[in-house]
């Protein structure tokens, strides 16, 4: 190798030479601001005076780190799962065991250690199947279109994935609601496809409007191939929950445009309003006749992360997909089937939560107890977000009807938008920095979800339990207030 | 909507429609002949009458499914941690409840149920650490360089879609072994990188020639640009460990040639032979001295699914970077960041992994008796598959030196050449087919891993229980005498 003596001096992958698609992600939920949160949190231990104690993380839905505690029943047949010998120990009740055995028996050698079959264990996913066909009112599920996922975000990028191809005018574009969830944008920017925005109606509670989506197809059909629809129900960042009619509306518009529909139902015991329930994509399809059920392709995605269960770390989801062309579904068992499995602990929870104890049961009574607990801390949570955010003039809040965060419209005066621009920043993230370095409270600002351009907002969780999302939300009525007064 | 009665008739998402790349890609270890595999499990069940009774897997490296008993030390701490009353129990040693302690304690509110932070929880991220360090002979490794992945796939995927850019003949190309484990074709096909393929020696032991880098880097150089070099030491699917002096080699010319070094060493406690030793492609580089070590970038991955553990479902795993350009990590991080975090329990896995029991702890001499038993069966096992097949006049197999598998050559007569080509089959998928249908084993025919024209392989895994492992050998020396008779 003599004539290679002139060592090159420079990097292989640079800013330069890296995936361009990669440069463009972005995503808010764990941005700069929630970098800087972690640097104070070290600051503090330090010893640094700060105005306040703690910093208070209301940017993710982290439901644990919260304090929200997991429901006994799941942990306690993990456990047993995971060392076997405590099938001999008292303190489980009878149904702990035997739930445990059923998963164990279930899995290659008996063991949560093993690989499963790419597309998830078939047990769970015939246990998934039969709590679609509980919850929709007996339409029929196949465990065949059901896939265990890595969290609903796997499931929901491997569906992109599948979707996207073509290039220049052919290239898919994909409907997404603005506000969204920094997934999709994210992924599509990895992926290279073209995001086609539509607005939700703020004025009439981040409602999807018809209107709106035609009017965004319309425009992007100038420039690519519009082939998916997204959805968020109940809304992330946004907390609505569709109505049965808005549902119905937007399969027909799917149907007529010819887009494949993808539903991010995750949130679907998450509902707190009076008169808001929660409607399956699904269940509605099949109500409105063969026309439709035979025909929409539908994938929708649910996880073990959000609801009452806040299980985030197991990373455990499925998707179940509708009226998929034969010859791509075992295109997409083969993709899966590149990373293996899901993690198996994440599936065997997944198991339980769609699986949970019958009345019957030993278990069932606290289990109903803890569910029904958080849920309902969650529905008074929400009120009081509303209720108190709603006072302070210069922040407009619609209801948190559902899901767990807020997204509230905040008034940037004049002079803090041209300071925000001085600083070349977006103003609500000037204005979110300012509350994490005053307050030590971190929200993320509206900019990392899109919104409509002139108005600001930041998404909070409504997670922190009830005292301290009092302090919360009384600290960011003073900070509005200070901030106001101070760039007017 | 009036303007759109018409409603099209078509489905959204077809095979022509479909993202191009995914259905190039393969993935063999879980391809139609496992799939086969498992119909025909399912027919024995029901009552299907055939020349076996139960179908051996010996097509994948899932130790547990192959009766691989878990480490009990790493069970115990996961089900505390997973249902932390458990500390209370007499039944658990003080090492596995101040261990699991430990964990929870760097878990956001103290759950496993919480995410981490998107590189890993930074406890764990330390242990790995000080895991390499001492494992490289004090050689400094720095816990910001640790990402902990979902299984090694996800750390090489990830690192793979960081990489790969450019258009034409521009495009980056990957230089990969052959044979290969199809992980890496598979990704670079849904990526859309070119394959660049090396051939090991078979006639040396499966090793590593520099000329032949030379060659297939040289006339890839003619049509896009290469980029990477990707090296499975312990390998896989060829079981052989690389020298010292093989690897100051290939770092030598990854630094000659301006290659990103990506360096697989999920194997790298499967060392079985005698004089054979596995060397970290970072201390190695080290060793070389400051204008390597200052210089040349690595990613080296590591995986809780091998060696004596075995818990392939935790999708556990860690990737080492080195020499990254400091930006092109903070897009890394920011990557990473949109899955939100690797699973919790995997990551948790990961922590015993590298920090097991010590000698002064009571969980230490089961976990040594443990991890010296599997370990001990294990190169037993290689041992006895090398012996055996190499009895067989028309297989050739070199020595199982690492890793969990063999990959022996096997002579195919012309005539069931031509009998597969008149089905539509690679010859050894014709074999391996028909080694299934009359004997009931499930290997991987050579043509998933890439072998040189004309000449045909299986791989098969030295994980089934001994006795079990016997009667595949004498099963596979039973077929090939019958399979070479049929067809001469």
């Amino acid at each position: 190798m003599a004539d290679h003596v002139a060592v090159p001096s420079k990097k292989v992958l640079t800013m330069d030479t890296m995936n361009q698609n990669v440069k463009k992600v972005e995503y808010a939920v764990r941005g700069p601001i929630v970098q800087r949160a972690a640097q104070i949190e070290v600051e503090l231990q330090q010893g640094v005076k700060k105005p306040f104690t703690e910093v208070i993380r209301a940017n993710i839905g982290d439901c644990h780190a919260m304090g929200q505690k997991p429901i006994t029943f799941f942990r306690q047949v993990l456990a047993v799962c995971l060392y076997p010998d405590l099938l001999d120990d008292n303190r489980f009740p009878e149904d702990v065991k035997s739930r445990a055995q059923r998963i164990l028996h279930a899995c290659s050698g008996g063991s949560l250690g093993s690989y499963s079959s790419s597309q998830g264990i078939e047990l769970v996913r015939q246990d998934v199947a039969r709590y679609i066909e509980r919850r929709d009112g007996g339409i029929r599920s196949d465990p065949e279109n059901i896939y265990l996922t890595t969290g609903a975000s796997d499931g929901i990028v491997t569906m992109l994935k599948m979707l996207i191809s073509g290039e220049g005018s052919s290239r898919t574009g994909v409907m997404i609601s603005i506000p969204q969830y920094p997934l999709y944008s994210a992924a599509l920017a990895e992926l290279g496809a073209v995001q086609i925005n539509y607005y939700l109606d703020e004025e009439a509670c981040w409602s999807l409007d018809i209107g709106e989506l035609k009017r965004a197809l319309t425009q992007a059909r100038k420039h690519c191939a519009p082939r998916v629809l997204c959805i968020i129900n109940p809304g992330n960042p946004t907390g609505q929950v569709q109505s049965r009619q808005c549902i119905e509306d937007v399969i027909r518009f799917a149907a007529e445009e010819n887009l494949f529909l993808m539903a991010d139902e995750v949130y679907q015991d998450n509902v707190y309003a009076d008169g808001c329930e929660f409607h399956s994509f699904k269940k509605v399809l099949f109500e409105m006749g063969p026309e439709y059920s035979s025909r929409v392709e539908l994938a929708s995605f649910h996880s073990t992360s959000k609801c009452y269960m806040g299980e985030c770390g197991f990373r455990g989801g499925y998707m179940e997909v509708l009226n998929l062309d034969p010859e791509v579904k075992v295109q997409l068992t083969k993709l899966v089937s590149v990373r293996l499995c899901p993690p198996v602990t994440g599936q065997a929870l997944m198991d339980l939560v769609v699986n949970p104890p019958e009345p019957h049961e030993p278990s069932y009574h606290t289990f109903v107890k803890e569910r029904t607990h958080t849920l309902a801390e969650l529905a008074k949570k929400a009120s009081m977000t509303q209720q108190i955010l709603n006072q302070v003039p210069g922040i407009k809040c619609n209801p948190v009807q559902g899901a767990m965060y807020t997204f509230p419209r905040i008034h940037i005066p004049p002079k803090a938008v041209s300071a925000a621009q001085e600083n070349g920043q977006a103003p609500d993230m000037f204005y979110c920095i300012k509350l994490l370095e005053e307050m030590g409270i971190c929200l993320v600002p509206g900019s990392g979800f899109g919104q409509k351009d002139g108005t600001y907002h930041f998404r909070m969780t409504i997670l922190p339990p009830t005292h301290k999302l009092e302090v919360v939300l009384e600290k960011i009525k003073e900070f509005h207030l200070r901030f106001t007064q101070q760039y007017s």
